[in-house]
């Protein structure tokens, strides 16, 4: 199984692809999709979608795993998320992806068992449990531990039905 | 020019096309999308999307025009109507549109001349300008008055260009 982790923004949106090879989980690809914030909506929002469709295309993942946000205040930045959450969701049900979605609490838990976890704690996580040389950006490592939290959960949930 | 409206929302989303024959504009065609509220959000994203591809294959608009929304509160609700509004502009801006966005006064004022118009009176007065004979849904017909606000704004843009 092949998972796609996405951390949208509604400017750069990090994204990466893991795949379990023996009992490793390893990194197939992941980086930033970035827009440039002077351009109009509509050009952004197919920027998004067309990356997105490109990595895909390339790393043929199975599954999407995305953060499920909530927002108490600052509604324009939420509907400004929305938009670029909306294709991207698209771009990956299109080409057969099933969707899971998992709390900032549940990814961060995942990954560091501490659900406080700073970007920069998630990022030192990520490189330690995938073996990473370098450094990913802070985006890409996020959008990692999305992937790498529905790999867990879903280790679980098929342990979990292996011994019941 | 056959201009596209819509009332996005996050289950009912309003549209309607306008052209203009001789000095009238006439509706092509215009009504609701609607989707299942249990339905995955993946599902639902999926339904609009293709829902107003095929609207726009079949109507063959030029421009899209769509409300431009400002919320004060209600965050979720904001990330809610982005998903929506992300998928319809990028069918359209695919299909070739150009994108137009209005502000709610500017359409009530457009349509009514009255800012604070209740969807009723936007109805009504949607009425007697498309000369319809039958009451649009409102969500239809608030989605013709934003194709009417573009249709008026343009005009004007047209007249002041020409008598510059």
């Amino acid at each position: 199984m092949k998972i796609l982790g996405i951390d949208p923004g509604s400017h750069i949106t990090g994204y990466g692809v893991i795949e379990k090879k023996k009992d490793q989980w390893i990194p197939l690809t992941y980086g930033c999709l970035r827009t440039n914030s002077n351009s109009p909506l509509s050009n952004r929002l197919l920027e998004i979608y067309q990356g997105l469709s490109s990595i895909i295309a390339e790393s043929k993942p199975n599954v999407l795993s995305i953060e499920n946000v909530f927002f108490s205040k600052n509604a324009n930045s939420a509907l400004k998320l929305g938009h670029s959450r909306g294709v991207l969701i698209l771009a990956a049900i299109q080409a057969g992806l099933s969707l899971y979605e998992y709390t900032p609490l549940q990814i961060k838990q995942a990954v560091t068992s501490y659900g406080q976890a700073s970007k920069e704690q998630v990022q030192a996580m990520i490189m330690k449990l995938l073996r990473l040389k370098e450094k990913p950006p802070l985006d890409a490592s996020d959008a990692l531990a999305v992937a790498l939290c529905h790999a867990h959960t879903n280790t679980n949930l098929q342990g979990m039905r292996a011994s019941a």
